[in-house]
């Protein structure tokens, strides 16, 4: 067997890692053949149920689970880290501004940035879960000087999941008939899901479905599938969450598969306008776990004002907590 | 691509479904090829919250998912159903008696037995999960005359990797070095976690760990797990149980490997004198979607006098619900 790939996982004791974490232990990652090592960050008030989860883990009895250990301090937990998780992230409660839940997560986030830089493999992957993601993933990158920028990104995947699937729905075809959906910039209401560039079956999307359909329902219906999930279910999305985290480490080391791309928040170059350095969901090849993005789509004067819309909201994020960005 | 397999499972809003369902439709329990059909049973009160957990289902946008339904009633629920999982039962609450609790559990069972029987495929396999799942399984089986008795089982899987576990920690091995061991009896705490015939990386398991221990703190450990888990954790076992049902499934329509077992409670022949047609667990063999008994195992004084202290458990469960039990 392979020596064990170490991933860490932080919020270990909520819900979308306990949603992860048994597919983790069952090779969903790395496959059947690949030993794992879990280090599972919590903070000490979580440290009692993580035991709980720890001992679950346990009774899965699976011969892939070399071993795993429970932590309350970030430099332990990413020690040697080859994959990271971050799920934790304070959640909005009631009477909080954004402006306070910004900075709470800033907090976090740049004290696990500073924790990676020291403490993980050089070729360390982070995916960033807990929201706000992009500006948290910001934080935790820029916190990390010593890593390469690359070795980030926030997740969109799940928004990207959505997309594809409403559109199947809506084309009526299976969802793996479905390609180049794109999700641009923030993980919020105020993303960007992109059909312009979608095919179903191979022919292009805005052929199979009505161009007001899309403009009108799709777009606001991904945007604000996250609230409606809430809603419906009474708790935020963690089953699906989990899996659209794992199918993103997934593709960020085994790549995509060719003539497909998937979305990923990474930092921007500058491409497509985007001010180089936030973290903006865009289209992303994969090839031998390095992502490249996908460049000179041609983007209409519809999308460019969506894209422009969603920018600027991570901007206004981004000056909230500016002072926890040394040097950028 | 196969044409799709359809997958019942009951009580599908609860946790144990919200941590099996995400990964049948990732294909981990019937591979990458194979389009799955989620027919997904609940109470009518829980049917709010099992159109959110039915939308991040969608929202995975799986290409294996080829499509869902969800129902309040059997009948519809495991029409022409392929597997089916019996999830949901009636937990206890404060001040209710075991008797009431095998007393309203058997109005459920009973009357999705009759729904099988009627509207299954004659070849479906039926696994129990809700508690108590000996005899919840009992009244599922009698009541589905028409169908194969080996067509049901009762999942002491879950037991069964905790004693894996258990005994590969203690013996400083990988689980997966483990062979052998054995649940005999009632998933209650009155089950024998019988170690006489496992092995240790191909050594006798008595020969690895000292006797007392395996007396006086395994069986204890095992048989309490559950109760263990509740304590720590605050809430009983999802996760790892809904991989041990997982696994249960797979193995029965894979087969167990070469040279191993695993334990299933099933239908009693009266072989080790147990009480012909109680359901009791015991180590079987599995080939070509079929269970086999292991037979002509040495029991000592030591395993029967625990064997036959969980039979008459199971002898008094049958007992209070034999009511339901038409023909037994």
């Amino acid at each position: 067997m392979n020596p064990p790939v170490k991933i860490a996982v932080s919020g270990a004791a909520g819900q979308i890692s306990y949603s992860l974490l048994f597919r983790l232990v069952a090779g969903d990652l790395l496959g059947p053949d690949q030993p794992i090592v879990l280090s599972l960050l919590e903070s000490p008030a979580g440290m009692d149920f993580l035991d709980g989860v720890a001992m679950e883990l346990a009774d899965c009895a699976s011969p892939l689970l070399h071993h795993y250990s429970c932590h309350s301090h970030p430099e332990a937990a990413f020690d040697q880290a080859d994959l990271v998780f971050l799920i934790g992230a304070q959640p909005r409660t009631q009477g909080m501004e954004r402006r306070d839940l910004l900075e709470v997560n800033a907090g976090i986030f740049s004290t696990q940035g500073r924790a990676l830089n020291d403490a993980a493999k050089r070729s360390v992957k982070v995916l960033v879960v807990g929201n706000p993601v992009n500006t948290n993933a910001l934080i935790v990158r820029v916190n990390a000087p010593n890593l390469p920028s690359e070795n980030f990104a926030a997740m969109t995947r799940l928004d990207h999941n959505r997309a594809v699937s409403l559109l199947a729905a809506r084309a009526g075809c299976s969802p793996g008939e479905v390609k180049g959906v794109i999700i641009w910039g923030n993980h919020s209401t105020t993303q960007y899901p992109d059909l312009y560039h979608a095919t179903v079956a191979g022919k292009p999307a805005l052929e199979c479905i009505d161009r007001d359909w899309y403009e009108q329902e799709f777009i606001a219906t991904v945007q604000n599938r996250g609230a409606e999930v809430i809603r419906i279910r009474g708790k935020s999305s963690a089953g699906s969450a989990a899996n659209a985290a794992l199918e993103h480490m997934r593709d960020w080391i085994h790549g995509t598969p060719d003539g497909s791309w998937t979305s990923m928040a990474v930092c921007s170059d500058g491409s497509y306008g985007v001010e180089p350095g936030l973290m903006f969901s865009c289209p992303v090849t994969i090839q031998d776990g390095r992502w490249t993005l996908v460049e000179n789509l041609i983007i209409d004067d519809f999308s460019r004002e969506r894209m422009a819309a969603s920018e600027a909201e991570i901007l206004l994020e981004r000056d909230m907590v500016r002072h926890l960005l040394p040097g950028f």
